[in-house]
């Protein structure tokens, strides 16, 4: 840890201020400011001569040392645990955008779910962030688990996902109404031997859509004719159906838990020659880009994505909105792996 | 900007320190910081005490007020233009894995490709960051372009493109390499009339792709039959080929300017009832996780993901390696939409 180095930190009164830039620059320190400021109004002639003097000088605009003072660093973190699931990324992507137009950054940490959550948190909130977002990893992992995180005094709010009996905040799509709508539609298509392909077991969003899937079927008097459940993982979706068609259990539908274990149905359902949907019906959950590609045209249950991020983003800035989760309505993705004409 | 407040904020001689925190824990100052680093060994009883005592006093590890310090902050900014092509999250996922490993993080910054690039590098380097990894946006946006920008200075390096004629520090597949593979696998099963379907016409990965395709063509006496090039998108590869086929213009092989553009052509060729590769030999570029589907099974140019992003790291960690591109070295993933046998 320690080493002999001959290097020399200049103590901190000779660091280059905004004010020695502005005086460098003959502009005033509000131009320096703004010259720093993505999208602020200033003239090009003027930031170029700000930029010029701050180069002379070596100065840096400091948002961190400011953060110091302010006790606001504007980054926010995002934990995530795979990015395998494109959903993921789509998420990642419209929260750096929706955190940029607020003038804030994201601080990306991955985590590894073999791993205690806190860890990752603890190492976050070196890096003074202002608040956490975890995406869902494992969340029956080794204790303490996140649902008994030290929180340190930050918000931490749980995305796509929520820990019954804890208190974070979470925001996460209507999972059980989602599971409700798929069985509706298979059953307005005709099914009466419909299979849900399920995900992680032991995550929320297996068991809401799996509990809304069975309960509106109940409601009919229909029963799933199995519910194996393993992974979201496109490679689980195909094994699954494969499996289910060998051990000569033919369902006449499919739920897939997401969009793309419902992939690899239709992909299995190809190589077994069973024709989609005049035989079975197809319906997956999240409505990922490749859903929408012609080999699949995937009917799917799709989470309004955006108006989850900026609830989201809505919930950390004030916390007394409530630890109950925020659930927002899914939608019925139309497409054309659902037998009959739509609901 | 100006607001009146009546918080005050408390003068920097009462921040709680990680001495205060191993006097509170009765444990020396060696265990506080091992407490917070992740992976380091500690007992969970002492750790135990430690987090107790940092949460009685309001303790944080602050890895930033360090950075003031050492002047090695720890964060790498990753600026992405978009996150839609699935190679993208791939490597950025690879990327944070590889800086934490490192003991560094990823501040993620999402960039406008109709925006100056110079406002997001200052924007991100006002957090302090210790070098810049900048993701693929359009380069050809209006001046000061990515080539001129005020690195200030900390490492920048471009992936998976480089800038002709600039000195920046960049790390790419060799995509000239790539387009001679492509070309040489499709010659090998029998084209005569083999097209290139571009992306981005501006961008570097197109321009070096397309070149070693033709060349290579050129040198077997064979010329592509067009080369239509727009957008690295999927919408677009399944458009182009359309096209191509109702001008009457049917080429017997594709080569997909990445493995999106490939997949729209796939998806093209299988509404216009052509058999592949029977008919038509079909190969992309990048070899995502997306082109491994059963619907699909694209034979692609593989980029050595992983040992990019390590020789990215090890770049910027040495700048004196040299401003030329690093490039490396594709691989032919062989798989079922280019007739024959593996060459």
């Amino acid at each position: 840890m320690t080493r002999t180095s001959t290097s020399v930190t200049p103590p901190p009164l000779q660091r280059v201020t905004s004010l020695d830039v502005s005086r460098e620059a003959g502009v005033s320190q509000s131009a320096v400011s703004r010259a720093f400021t993505p999208g602020a109004s200033i003239s090009p002639e003027t930031r170029r001569r700000v930029l010029e003097a701050a180069q002379r000088l070596g100065y840096q605009p400091n948002a961190i040392a400011r953060s110091l003072v302010t006790q606001r660093s504007g980054i926010v973190a995002l934990i995530v645990g795979e990015l395998h699931n494109p959903f993921y990324p789509q998420a990642l992507s419209q929260f750096a955008q929706a955190l940029e137009a607020r003038g804030k950054r994201a601080l990306l940490l991955t985590h590894d779910p073999k791993r205690d959550v806190q860890e990752t948190l603890d190492a976050a909130r070196s890096y003074q962030i202002e608040a956490a977002i975890v995406f869902p990893t494992r969340l029956n992992a080794a204790p303490p688990s996140l649902g008994n995180v030290d929180d340190g005094g930050i918000p931490i709010l749980l995305f796509n996902r929520h820990l019954p009996g804890h208190q974070l905040l979470s925001v996460a799509c209507d999972n059980y109404a989602g599971g409700r709508l798929a069985a509706q539609v298979l059953l307005e298509a005709g099914a009466r031997r419909p299979a849900f392909i399920g995900g992680d077991p032991d995550t929320s969003t297996h068991q809401d859509r799996l509990r809304g899937f069975t309960d509106r079927l109940a409601e009919a008097g229909v029963r799933p004719v199995a519910t194996p459940a393993r992974a979201f993982q496109y490679d689980w979706g195909v094994q699954a159906t494969l499996h289910l068609d060998a051990a000569g259990d033919r369902p006449d539908a499919f739920f897939g838990a997401n969009d793309i274990v419902a992939i690899g149905v239709l992909d299995a359902l190809r190589t077994l020659g069973r024709r989609v949907p005049q035989e079975v019906s197809v319906i997956g959950f999240d409505n990922i880009d490749e859903s929408a590609r012609l080999a699949y045209r995937l009917t799917t249950i799709g989470q309004p994505l955006e108006a989850m991020v900026e609830d989201a983003l809505r919930a950390l800035d004030d916390p007394q909105l409530g630890a109950r989760p925020r659930l927002h309505a899914p939608e019925l993705i139309w497409r054309d792996t659902v037998a009959g004409s739509r609901p």
